[in-house]
């Protein structure tokens, strides 16, 4: 396993679903930086949703272990810890030699040699973002300092899109609806769907989207730790990812050189471009516009239908019907996350840009 | 700038379009490898196409520099390299403070204060990609020694979409046509489309899909080192790509859990899938299905038609039309990229898998 | 701050002296081993000693907070913890901008921008070797399956040297005394000259030696990641190593190439060396001979003669005593830390030397 | 092998003794410095030296293979090579299964199952210090921007000691003989020495020590990347490097605390050390004074006697003698590698301690 992301500021993850906790060491957050377990929590409480979600009861308290003094950051590694509580692990045992489709029980069991904690899905459960989130508060707000926001939001379930709206509409309509969707005349439909879905036993999937404003130009570490590069790789972490574009993304295929490429124009003496089909990166390095960032999240795998499937141990084939408590739509659970991987990933870049930039610069 | 990909098997490229050479360093390769130049040469020789392509005579010959004795690898690093001849930068001075559009052009300059090179992209050319083509080349002889075979071929070019073929026939017909594209009706039609979008002075994208069979169950390192995060950061390194999507990728979004999912069953005293909708990759590790990747690439921003952009020394708005020798479509050109990220990236995970595993297992 | 060592084989160490706890994280544990928290509480405990330090009570109790399952490793992160107690921080407030001559203090000061927990020394503790043990536990485990065993020794405090002995000897012995000298005669002669020191209100240095045997021949990654320059790298994270030797170490300064070079000889159908002088390295691969490698340790900075030193806050010059509890000489506590960090290394080189080695061997 | 160094200035080595060339890769160089391929060959010129050393002749010609445009570093990776002349690889086909002893001979064949190109020593002979001498001419130039000079010296040769010398004598003196020793003096009764051993068929040893002066309070990423493991791992990547020690190193041993410590001061209104037996490091990060480092260098392997050996082909006992052209003492040709591997080491560091830091002091 490899449980680290980023090169400066070095985000680990571990724990798993049914064990003691999940957590995260934060390693490379400058010193000086005012945070609390409370501003933290309210980033994992977003997670908590309604309509789409289990029922599990997930009162979660982030402690911070380590790294803050006196409310700052010290520059050491920051420790954040949740606690598991409220965990049945009863319907697992039954599934141990029996994997789940769509779900990585077997890809599990064949590498780890059935060593690994199958409870919950282990370290493959989508509990395991809270650990992402909790980092995420803190590179967010060391964003903010420089003026940068990110932004997820839920564009696309089950077939259903979301209309196109501005960055502050976003960022208030999300709040409004547990779906975190900005279209909130789409969310209702989305609500509507994902009950009907539930109700056949069935999942739905989706789309999410990542936004950053006030990217300066210049991040990204080509030709092979781009911007793009560095975000997807994190973005895969993301349980149920499938599929990560930029920009126009997978439409750019149909379009021409003339249509696709966004012109460059002066505007208050800023060099800006007039449309942002690249999503905000070009050559692998941020171009002052929007990052503008879309993941496919596959529909849950759980689902109440009966499955069919095999036995690892006796090799026969055989029918599951996945109990417990399990989102139909895990889509809105995914936007924390997507926030926080695109927050950690740009905060990293952006230390090594100035990183590798300052020295001469200072001169 | 970040020119390393890889943790085991570390691949590093350098060389600019228009200056002395390209060249790669292949670090972690095992000694006792047969290898000529000529094989490499074949592999670097498939990315010379005709119809898309641009006019400049590329008479690439690849040397090694160091790392093979005797015909064998040695275990020491590998440096290929390829002298660059027939280059005229003569247009490109004009361009210095005019970004072209859709180009790197305009972050290579912020982010290197001017004084990256810029004759003919620079680093940021397509010709890098015979960096990673060379290291490829090695990746897929070590791959096949295991049975891992890599393919990859043009599935869609401005529109057009080629219909599906089997491995076999998707192997013997890329080398029948120059888009590299599996059906040979659709590639005519390909083919007629870019000379029409050429006359108007323009472009085209499109999609290529990378295939790996004999891929075996464990490659893959979650949460952050999945499979697919680790493809995805290597693919998006190639020039022009936009999006990475693994299995029914982003068309999973409208699908509902029990389509999704893949059954599991027995064949052969072997766990198989009866679908792959996964694209062979279950929590981030090869579950032992054909590991299925896309990715989409934009129209190539050279275009002959005029363009608006900036001048960034007086900060004048001005037109530009791109001269020079320049591919309408460059999706032939990434097909070999793409097959050599792929090689890259799944024989480094290989490593460090068998790294993880074996110790414990030769007890 | 950078808090992770190794690259197959990760750990990582987060915690302050007087924060809430120290921790380890060690990620790339292959699944499978046998692992108790009672086993690394076992290795903890010897950090204890009687005569040579400071008279807190550590009562460390080791949990295991991750990655093992019914009681074997499941190939996830491990976080092993130890929550802080009997912690008195209200000398270090009076000393807060007064730097302690031989601390971390002014440094750690000046890098953190006032930021850092002071408390203690904080980050820059000798406690915080006790996560290096934590995780050397587990590396330790892991090398005896291979029939490897890395073994430390106090070889000289305060100029007093002690006589060489074998391994078994040295095994037997260091369990026998306090500071962990296998010369018991010498250790006496130590203990003796600790007190007087102590009672000089002075503190004393002293070397530790570490051994590795049955270490195959192989380990270690030229022309960088040499045997030699991974273990050194690692060996001055604990606080107060001012030196790091291999084998005849600097007194090869003086020997001819004649007397120096170990001579080649079969022994039972293997080739071995019929001397040392390597300390099993050569070309930063492991030779198969005993890895012996010498740390010089610095006398305790903390002591209780008046200091000169300044306060940074009025940049004023000023007298310190440092009172609380401190180690008059920290020599036998390194030793664990020594033995740990050594194994580490090499069992991260040991994967990387089969990762790197395998794919092909296995054909 | 693992042939790449450093975080955020990346060095990357190639090549062979008797291969076609030496080489490097450097990645992470900031745009803008003004370098030409004649201020490397400057700093690859002084590695030749007359009385110690072989009698081949090294017209080595340094060459920029890429990232560098009109004069000027463009941020991109750097490559520099030198072609290998003048080679007689005749006599290592004789020893091709007789690993000389002191040699990395036995090792690399064992790891490398005999597939490295043992001529010349290959990746192991001393020659591969020349790429670290062409990385190192620009991490030097980069580090004077702001001040900082790394100067290395030899302090010892087979026993004979050099008087201790302030800095600007050394820099004057090292120029003025070819052992580089900052003592003519001691320098003249070395050469006698080397003369006297050489007559005898047998060769010497030394100590190195390296300086570097106007470093600024903060670099060394404590806990695992401090400066003196960061600087002792590059060190040992130096063929024949068997220690490294800082400051007082190894005599702390028989110091007390109070004799150890260095008191603060102010000076100038600046906080300083009244000694520095710290060798300008506390806690892993430079302390603002002088960094005094010293490593040892064992005597040449390559002897005239006749030495005991064996064939690992036919496992039996056999002498071998040496022949060919070897340095009676390799001493003064590390000087050149212990300064560059200095300078790099430390601009990575700087880049790594700007980057950590500098975003939050922008504010």
């Amino acid at each position: 396993m490899s449980n680290s992301l980023g090169k400066l500021l070095v985000v680990t993850s571990f724990g798993e679903s049914h064990g003691r906790c999940v957590g995260t060491i934060i390693d490379g957050c400058p010193p000086g930086l005012q945070i609390t377990a409370d501003e933290i929590q309210r980033e994992v409480d977003k997670r908590k949703t309604g309509i789409a979600s289990t029922t599990r009861e997930e009162d979660d308290r982030v402690e911070i272990l380590s790294g803050v003094f006196n409310g700052y950051t010290t520059g050491a590694p920051i420790c954040l810890l949740i606690w598991n509580k409220d965990i049945d692990s009863s319907d697992y045992e039954r599934m141990r030699f029996i994997p789940r489709p769509g779900h990585a029980d077997f890809t599990a069991f064949m590498k780890y040699g059935g060593f690994n904690d199958f409870r919950g899905g282990g370290r493959f459960s989508g509990r395991i973002t809270a650990t992402f989130v909790m980092a995420g508060a803190i590179a967010k707000k060391l964003l903010k300092l420089k003026g940068i926001e990110v932004l997820a939001h839920t564009v696309e379930i089950g077939g259903i899109k979301a209309e196109l709206k501005g960055f502050d509409e976003i960022k208030e309509n999300v709040e409004k609806n547990l779906l975190r969707c900005a279209d909130l005349k789409a969310s209702e439909e989305m609500t509507r769907l994902i009950k009907r879905v539930k109700g056949e036993g069935d999942s739905v999937g989706g789309i999410v989207e990542g936004i950053a404003i006030n990217v300066p130009v210049g991040l990204g570490e080509p030709v092979f730790d781009t911007l793009e590069g560095e975000l997807a790789k994190g973005l895969f972490a993301i349980p149920a990812v499938k599929g990560v574009e930029f920009g126009s993304g997978f439409s750019t295929a149909g379009m021409r050189g003339s249509e696709n490429n966004d012109p460059f124009a002066i505007s208050d003496n800023k060099i800006i471009m007039l449309t942002n089909n690249s999503g905000g990166v070009l050559g692998g390095i941020s171009n002052g516009m929007l990052i503008v960032v879309r993941v496919v999240i596959k529909p849950t795998p759980s689902i109440a239908k009966s499955q069919q499937t095999v036995n690892v141990k006796n090799m026969q084939s055989t029918q599951l019907t996945v109990g417990g408590r399990h989102d139909t739509c895990i889509v809105p659970r995914a936007v924390l996350a997507v926030e926080s991987i695109m927050a950690i990933t740009l905060y990293d870049l952006a230390l090594r840009s100035s990183g590798g930039r300052i020295f001469l610069e200072v001169d």
